[in-house]
């Protein structure tokens, strides 16, 4: 039996959808609550990017970026388009699709990045949620999905579940008529992208929304980019503002697109399997509940009942994402982003001890 | 008797309103064509944005830059709103008011920058032209203006006439009801800014567009600003995507802001008059059209019936823009950026001489 719930009420009251981690790591704290991977892009990135300031007087040109993206993702050049950054991708999707005409029944699953929920409801769209439950192991059925749903958003993998859903489960939930929108935002911090469908040209309707900001550090920068049939692809263009990707983001796209640099995030993604199985097997141990197998580069858990925890963790000098702005969760859960072995064994020691304190604050600081 | 019109019809043919001056400008030829004053920012901004790279892990943050343009404005922070350029600027307006609802009765006055109206037709507005007369030296009368038009765009100085209207004529266009949109993207180019309304906090629904693009250098950063009534800029906000405003672009605000750097923009515009009235001087001495008193970094002329003209000036390795995409304007228009003396001696040269060839291409190679 399944766990998970329709919410058919229009999105408006509940969770603060507009609250992100950058707002939870406040000065001062120890962050391990934003999802980027780096504290810095890699020097060859910075160096890049540094050169491109040279060229700024001129208006951007995102074709080269486009074509970097094309040929590696196999696609032609009309299937790619990019954009600035996943914020904007959200934005054009919700702009491109007349509320009531062009789509009727607008669907997210949840709990999930909040943002493309907020770009809908500020493009006049009603939005449905459908919410996975944690009883599940937030797993997604796609038969939950109503079957006249003919815009469906989700997530893979997951922010902040950390689940990665099978490519066969996003196949079930494509079909004519329907658009099906998949945030793969965190996917090349996945082994091997398994489960993306970013190359899935044969499956009707479906929208690839990839990021580069996580695994190369570069949210300053405002850069991602979105897959699709050529059909929608033209509709996101045509409601996309002229220059919006910015010559250092068409830069960026193209040197992460390299083949060089797809290797490094796969060897990164390959180290950080072995660290993100410790911290869960970690938090378990301390009594904490985590998915079954996070895939993504955070941990989402929770303490049962334990709604103080995550401030007496900022008490101590740690800030974690809060979970209750996600719809389906609550004040017990947060999110942890994957750090280094040692900042990351400094958090479980801390951790440990804003446990046992009960409901004082914790009065250690922190190691840094 | 004003020779200015009004065209109620929606604006869906004639002149392609995306053609922009970046297209005019392909690679070999001498650029004339887009309206960026500087080959490249300037050294201490370069320095300031290259040092910005090693930032761009963290997510934007845009209130220093909120914060800057509120103290060089004299206004309170809720009266600012940075934006990803001026494009971005226009595509939140055009959102931010529901057609038929919120705007009933758009009016763009042209001839002018044509992404205004492009913003406002990709939202689904209809939009009417009021097209300002060459017999009138495309000055504008605000009472050709439907009284009962509720939302109105107009440049100042006026791209592509560069005509600087009176502060008094935007202040008459004003009126409770009304947003008046003034695009002042290059009023930083007019000696002590004169005729800005930038800082006028008593006209009501005054929306003032500021961009950094022009004078600094800066296309490919994406950086402006919105100045206005608290409640319309809330409106802006609410339909701006989350971190659209980049770190460069934060970093450009502030750093271009700085009283330095506006004193240094203020030494340009003043060393740009005497070339300004030098070009247009020239450009009547050979038969052309140039409005009585160009104010804006770049001179509009006609050499009537001569449509050819810009292909020979192209055939021989110049680029200007061509006017006829700007409603109001034909063929035999172009527009000319204001470059150094010795480059602008080199194009009248080569001027002259596609004039004498008449129809054919000018055989002679530019000075470069």
């Amino acid at each position: 039996m399944s766990h998970s719930s329709q919410d058919t009420t229009r999105a408006a009251p509940g969770p603060d959808l507009r609250h992100h981690g950058d707002r939870d790591a406040a000065a001062g704290l120890i962050d391990l609550a934003v999802n980027v991977r780096a504290g810095m892009p890699p020097p060859w990135l910075r160096d890049r990017l540094r050169a491109t300031v040279d060229d700024v007087a001129a208006y951007p040109d995102a074709k080269p970026a486009a074509e970097a993206i094309a040929v590696r993702h196999g696609r032609p050049a009309d299937e790619v388009l990019p954009a600035a950054g996943g914020a904007e991708a959200f934005t054009l999707i919700a702009r491109a699709f007349r509320p009531g005409a062009d789509v009727q029944r607008a669907v997210v699953v949840h709990p999930q990045f909040t943002e493309p929920e907020v770009a809908l409801t500020t493009a006049r769209h009603t939005v449905e949620r459908v919410v996975l439950s944690a009883a599940d192991g937030f797993v997604l059925d796609p038969s939950i999905v109503p079957g006249d749903a003919d815009l469906v958003v989700v997530g893979n993998p997951t922010n902040p579940t950390s689940v990665l859903h099978p490519a066969r489960s996003i196949e079930r939930l494509t079909r004519p008529g329907r658009i099906v929108v998949v945030d793969e935002a965190f996917m090349d911090a996945v082994p091997g992208e398994a489960e993306s469908v970013a190359d899935r040209r044969d499956l009707p309707g479906l929208v690839v929304l990839r990021s580069l900001t996580k695994t190369w550090g570069l949210a300053g920068i405002r850069a991602g980019y979105i897959l699709g049939p050529a059909d929608a692809i033209e509709r996101f263009r045509d409601v996309q503002p002229p220059w919006s990707v910015s010559s250092l983001a068409v830069e960026a796209i193209q040197a992460c697109l390299e083949p060089s640099a797809l290797a490094e995030a796969e060897r990164t993604a390959r180290a950080d399997e072995p660290v993100r199985a410790w911290l869960a097997a970690e938090l378990r141990q301390f009594g904490g509940e985590v998915v079954s197998a996070p895939r993504a580069p955070f941990v989402l858990v929770r303490f049962p009942d334990d709604d103080g925890l995550r401030h007496r963790l900022r008490d101590a000098g740690w800030a974690v994402r809060r979970g209750d702005t996600f719809p389906g969760l609550g004040q017990d859960w947060f999110r942890i982003a994957l750090r280094d072995r040692s900042t990351l064994a400094s958090f479980l020691s801390v951790l440990s001890a804003c446990l046992t304190s009960g409901g004082g604050p914790a009065g250690e600081a922190p190691a840094s």
